[in-house]
């Protein structure tokens, strides 16, 4: 019975617990240039950054403004890192090679496997272990479709917080099994505008059937924190702590290539806030940026908002309603308004400023896809693995089966490695939804 | 750094690939008597028995009637085992035990993490197997909540073949997650009555909006077989050689326990059909038998149908409409209609034979548990380990967490062994439905 041990599982590169990194990285430090601040907008009487660093953990400041390049992981934050699954494996997908018969090599960082279901867990449990050291009682957040809301919500379990989660009405009616899963968890939902913040109210006096919308549940998640100095407020993405702590993807990913003898020539991952894509490219960026020729760096967009594709690079909120400071990235301004019908995920107006940064230095490229094309390589993932990917994943993986017939028509051996972003179990509506409608 | 590799895993027991049980144990032949044979009814026209032989694959029935002790697992189910992620874990419930204050120790098989959320894979693994293997074109079955349908197509889906599900048509409507994420792995699915065979063609003449039944899915499952030689025909629980290869979770078990150092006192297991308790109990039924002081059984039924603990021991078919033979096993009769308003699973009117002959024997103890108790000790459950038990699942827990309190009463350092079925994301639902209607 030689080589049984690999009977199954020759394609997965698995890590130890041992072997998981105890620094984060910072991608301020290897930027090309200094990231510029973030800024109150002229016309500003409420001091948004000054309020933010009131809100926030002072931990999540520091790391918001430090330009250090390696940042240590406390020892306990690693323990629950092993606790949810860490490190995550690496799955050499063959199956997916084969079938587009490609000469090209694709690597998938399986994300998905985390407990809550998505790569938001870890930050989540980094900014509930901060908010835990600083005495707080809990964390408030707010939530569109409620993967971040439930990775909250479970991270704060782990350390023994409240969470309160002010989510998006409408959304929150379509994901009754998420919020479900919050509550299990201990967290307390209000559907946003809901009626325990001033803001909440005006809104649903006007409106007693206003649906909501992300602008009023960050507005009602600020001003809650702000009543409330025992709780601080937490953000799921965009910031430079977000991306900091999702650093360990990419730095998991780099010792498993190392394993598999690879070299990456693409990484790939879809691009929202941008802090997947971000902790995925980490420990490449600075390679980057002195020798540009020898790795490309690829973001999927959303057709519904092509921000680094079709966006401006310029100050601009990072909120739909302008309650937050305002940052230097791609923006496809603050009024923009995806198409309704879209389920696909990513539908943010901006995105993360160190993101926002390579695309301005041409040192990344993006391009957006439609919902029918994203659900159609979610089908074929599927098929081929069983696996489902969130319909934010399947833009990284149209994006990779794109680039790996490219290699083919090249005849080029390159190795795509791809961040797999989350799985898709309570989002299989959309998938029946968009492929149903399209036959 | 030393010991890090247990660091936050302390309380898993794992197995290697190479560890897995290269053979099944069959029950049948460690019964304390013979098993009587399934029979006909009197009245039969059909030859039921007959129809059977004809539609399942042969393997089956073979393994339906053999007596021989070991089977060996063939090294292809072996190697989707491991790629299904087997041996599954068994974890030490230290929360739930310091929850509880109890002496007793608590151990969990994890059947939740197979990928198709219950351990209703390991049969359908098996099945898909020996179908492909006698050539066949596809599987066809029925299905109510839905489990058995996903793992089937999962399983159908690895081993590149078709799928037909059968699915009762109020229950398919109520968990249209589960009909997605079978029909991406390629299921053809039918609401049940449906247009496709004789039998849902009258149902529908009569009530076009008949919302069908466990009944009208099996019927209609069995029909479609018998005109459709080129598949054949799959079950989930009830039978004994679905039990033989549910056994992998007690083979597993034990030696998990042997590594731990511990001898079982009480193995727990829910029970609807019986196979994921048998297969838990599977290696433990001799010594039970020849001494039964040694070791106690139990089974966690639902108060909606609890056949063990207030049926009859007798004759009776297995389906509500009488279209299978009979067999000897508890039963409340195939009129018995469940509460209507009870999500907690495990309806069914009868259940194994085997797991009735050991009933019948004084070798096994049930109790039944209503909804709103199994709901808070999954919720329980939940915030203790933010893993989601599956409704099926929480009976066990229920009768898990009496069973150490008891220990806690009499201060008697019982170990508890139990088999956590599946997992409960879909069904999450079913738990703010009767939890909050309890406030």
């Amino acid at each position: 019975m030689t080589n049984q041990i690999l009977r199954g599982r020759k394609h997965l590169i698995a890590l130890n617990p041992n072997d998981l990194p105890t620094k984060w990285l910072n991608m301020r430090a290897v930027l090309p240039e200094k990231l510029p601040p973030v800024l109150d907008p002229d016309d500003d009487k409420h001091g948004r950054v000054e309020i933010m660093r009131r809100i926030r953990p002072q931990a999540m400041i520091q790391q918001d403004e430090t330009n250090d390049e390696w940042i240590d992981i406390p020892e306990e934050v690693l323990e629950k890192f092993v606790e949810i699954g860490r490190p995550t494996p690496l799955m050499r997908a063959v199956e997916l090679e084969r079938y587009l018969d490609t000469p090209a090599k694709i690597y998938i960082k399986r994300e998905d496997l985390l407990p809550s279901h998505s790569f938001k867990l870890n930050t989540a449990v980094a900014q509930a272990y901060y908010a835990k050291k600083e005495n707080a009682e809990g964390l408030i957040t707010e939530t569109g479709a409620g993967q971040w809301g439930v990775s909250l919500s479970y991270a704060c379990n782990m350390f023994d917080l409240k969470t309160i989660v002010f989510w998006v009405k409408v959304s929150v009616n379509q994901k009754p099994l998420r919020r479900a899963f919050s509550e299990m968890l201990g967290a307390t939902v209000y559907p946003s505008p809901s009626t325990m913040t001033k803001a909440g109210r005006e809104i649903l006096d006007k409106n007693p059937d206003h649906y909501g919308s992300l602008g009023t549940a960050i507005g009602e998640a600020i001003s809650f924190s702000m009543e409330h100095d025992s709780y601080k407020y937490a953000s799921g993405s965009n910031l430079s702590h977000v991306l900091l702590h999702q650093s360990i993807i990419g730095l998991e990913t780099k010792m498993q290539l190392e394993l598999a003898g690879e070299q990456p020539d693409i990484l790939v991952g879809c691009c929202g806030g941008g802090s997947n894509l971000g902790g995925l490219i980490a420990p490449w960026v600075r390679t980057k940026s002195e020798r540009p020729d020898t790795i490309r760096l690829f973001a999927a967009e959303s057709e519904a908002a092509p921000r680094l594709s079709r966006g401006r690079y310029m100050y601009d909120h990072s909120d739909p309603v302008g309650l937050t400071p305002q940052v230097l990235s791609y923006t496809l301004g603050m009024d923009y308004m995806p198409p309704p019908v879209h389920v696909g995920g990513l539908r943010q107006h901006n995105g993360s400023p160190i993101i926002g940064m390579l695309k301005h230095k041409d040192l990344l490229e993006s391009r957006p896809y439609t919902q029918e094309e994203i659900f159609e390589a979610g089908r074929l993932f599927i098929q081929l693995y069983r696996i489902i990917p969130a319909p934010e994943t399947c833009h990284a993986i149209k994006a990779t089966i794109d680039l790996a017939l490219e290699a083919k028509r090249n005849n080029e051996k390159k190795t795509i490695v791809m961040c797999f972003s989350g799985n898709g179990l309570l989002d299989l509506s959309g998938y029946s939804e968009i492929l149903n409608k399209s036959k």
